[in-house]
């Protein structure tokens, strides 16, 4: 039996209320997923356990989804990728959905969300559950507004209701908006550009049409619970995330983290696995302090950042601004990244987009786990390193992070069979490729002595 | 009579050997390029006097070239951005180049230089210098190779009698790698990727072949004389960067750029201005220290970067690993990005390889910007953030770096003229546009107040 199967089979053995993989590591137990996935990064199992044990590694596996192999998301692990997919009004089909998991899988991404708002939610879901070989998260809001006329008739049952029926279909974390609170929403009238979390911003509607508690942090243990229950990580959302630059390290964001620490604390306390999520819109030399407060805030918990976007004036570039961002917040300490595609603020991704996205991430992810000296980070470019000088073009391309767009762009000026292994590309022509003239230099020297 | 004809009038009227804009600036002249140059960037012309004076500020500015305006090189001015275009021996067009050139212009390059390898080099380059209203960079041993049979057949004589023509047609400044000697060569031979500067391999093949010294650094002072005469800069070329994060700071490196500061000095003493060329490849953690030990050994002279790439396995993508590391590099002192296309390592770039690699190299230069508070630099990314909480779509456009990629991503799904004042995307739709539902919060907190 393979290391997928033992894990299928300890999931499918594990009947509802066995132990949360938290619950195990604070037991002292490594169980497959923990060991499978410490063992795919190089790191030592017993060390992942304790990490797990202490709340700054998660390894987001719901109980009811064997189809996805574990993966490990905390600072000490390797930065993460998540892509972000799913339907809107506009667009609803669920093999287009599929299309784009795909696409994002097949470029590396770790991790996806459906994020569906039209069609039917639940049937693409469960498609893309069924169809992912990576953990699935969502944001259970989208869907109970689905169900309701009005955002104000949604009711903190509903909300435990799509939760619970999500969980059982395998969602493996979820975002809840669970930290802003009644007492935070005055502190968004200064802001330019108010709230950009969806979910936040219809918690946010619900709280000041009724003047009630948000239902999220009301009903937090029942949460706990079925989170529990099926060992769905939470991912506490940033509500309050600032949408631009002049909103950035307000103190609404910073009240939301205070939160955001206090829930993760309780969550833990029952046994459920919560990472953070962050910002967003930030400047480039605020990252670092970001990273550290929330570090400092809540203790450590995986942090799960969204870009950050380091300039406010590049629409159709926001992949480009977001690996910027995405870099420094993951050598400060970000263990996942969500991919922003250059679609952002401009309209819903395509499958291109997906793509973009995912690779600019990826960019991101792998430049700060070489800048950390991870285990074994920078062995990848070290070896392409070796095919540029030695002008192996097909070794190029297949320790590309986008091979295929590295042939295409090769091959544009140069198609023929016979420039796979000419010592030089079009871009500096034979004459004056360096790296040719530099093996004539060897020779020089090799002569001489 | 405005301002670029008081600048062109008084370039016109300079004979032959009138004084550089940096013997100006020592005499305590403000020049009408200085003045023009500060007022552009909101810099008070007596600061920017002294920090040409006292070298760490540049004003390239041929007196040979009055279609361009003149700016600032510096770490104390904007960080800038330089296009590479130019023929190669297998597409040499000047019509295609002089449209290479108006895209870098169009999407905010601040300076190009004409790379030219084939055709007609200098027919080329003028049509590119009369054309151009920004400062044109050219590395000279091009030319001089295109005139020999053989590299081995240059002579220092040849070199100069390249630089002076050049100088004379109006090339503001020079890519020159007079700071490789013989005694670095052999550093290059535990290199993984070896010499990857084409000029640099070129020279270096040159000084192994004859076994004799490099020959700029021999003629540096019949150099200097030239560059005095017409007021072009030097660009001392960086022969020695890393082609790779395994190379990258290494002992050939920093010797090469000890040399570049011996050669600073010597330039600076003659009246010449100068600005430093850097890396290259490197990984993310060590662009500080990179950007630190220039300073140092190099008197803070404006540093011109090329990237720098933060990984070696994103070929196709290597506009994105360069605004990672140029918004580092910049964010710690670089003045200028050599922009990164995504054609890089793969082939020559076309013109949608150029807009691409001026936008990203823009980003990180601007994030740099506002990251450091550099005067008025975060004004247009506070007016994008109010446009986009107004939904000002055309605002939006006309505010980004690249409003017509903005425009043709928006209209992609909803070209309708009427959706220029919707408010909402298609990337969430209005049902779950944050900051529409954001503008009905505000109008309950109103209310309730």
């Amino acid at each position: 039996m393979n290391r997928h199967d033992s894990i299928k089979q300890h999931l499918a053995n594990a009947g509802d209320g066995a132990p949360t993989q938290l619950r195990y590591a604070r037991d002292g137990i490594i169980t497959p997923e923990i060991e499978y996935a410490a063992t795919v990064e190089g790191l030592d199992p017993e060390f992942v356990r304790q990490e797990i044990a202490d709340g700054r590694m998660i390894i987001p596996v719901n109980l009811k989804h064997p189809e996805a192999l574990p993966f490990l998301i905390g600072r000490k692990a390797l930065c993460k990728v998540n892509a972000n997919i799913g339907s809107s009004a506009i667009v609803a089909d669920t093999d287009y959905e599929l299309r784009k998991l795909k696409m994002a899988i097949k470029y590396g991404a770790d991790t996806a969300m459906d994020l569906s708002t039209g069609g039917d939610i639940p049937g693409i879901r469960n498609a893309i559950l069924r169809n992912s070989t990576v953990p699935i998260g969502t944001v259970p809001i989208y869907e109970a507004i689905a169900r309701v006329e009005s955002p104000s008739d949604i009711t903190p049952e509903l909300l435990l209701e799509v939760v619970e029926e999500q969980a059982a279909q395998g969602v493996d974390y979820m975002t809840v908006h669970a930290s802003i609170l009644l007492e935070h929403i005055p502190l968004v009238n200064s802001r330019t550009t108010g709230i950009v979390s969806r979910g936040g911003s219809l918690i946010a509607c619900w709280m000041a049409e009724h003047d009630r508690e948000n239902p999220f942090y009301t009903h937090y243990d029942q949460l706990l619970e079925i989170c529990r229950k099926y060992d769905v990580s939470l991912s506490l959302g940033d509500a309050l995330r600032p949408g631009c630059l002049a909103d950035a390290s307000d103190d609404a964001q910073f009240a939301e983290l205070t939160v955001h620490g206090e829930l993760g604390r309780r969550a833990r306390e029952k046994d459920v696995q919560v990472m953070i999520e962050g910002p967003g819109h930030i400047p480039f030399h605020e990252i670092e302090m970001n990273m550290k407060k929330e570090q400092e805030l809540c203790d450590d918990a995986p942090f799960y950042v969204l870009g950050p976007v380091v300039t406010d004036i590049a629409p159709g570039y926001d992949h480009i601004t977001s690996a910027i961002g995405g870099t420094m917040a993951a050598y400060h300490g970000a263990a996942m990244l969500c991919y922003v595609t250059p679609k952002e603020h401009l309209g819903l991704p395509d499958e291109n987009d997906v793509r973009e996205g995912v690779i600019a991430s990826k960019i991101a992810a792998h430049a700060a786990d070489v800048a950390l000296g991870k285990p074994g980070a920078r062995d990848r470019d070290d070896a392409m390193a070796k095919a540029r000088f030695s002008f192996d073009w097909e070794e190029q391309f297949r320790l590309a992070l986008d091979g295929d767009r590295a042939r295409e762009m090769h091959d544009e000026t140069l198609p023929d069979v016979a420039y796979k292994t000419a010592e030089y590309c079009s871009m500096c022509g034979e004459k004056f490729c360096a790296m040719r003239i530099s093996k004539e230099l060897q020779r020089y020297s090799d002569e001489r002595s």
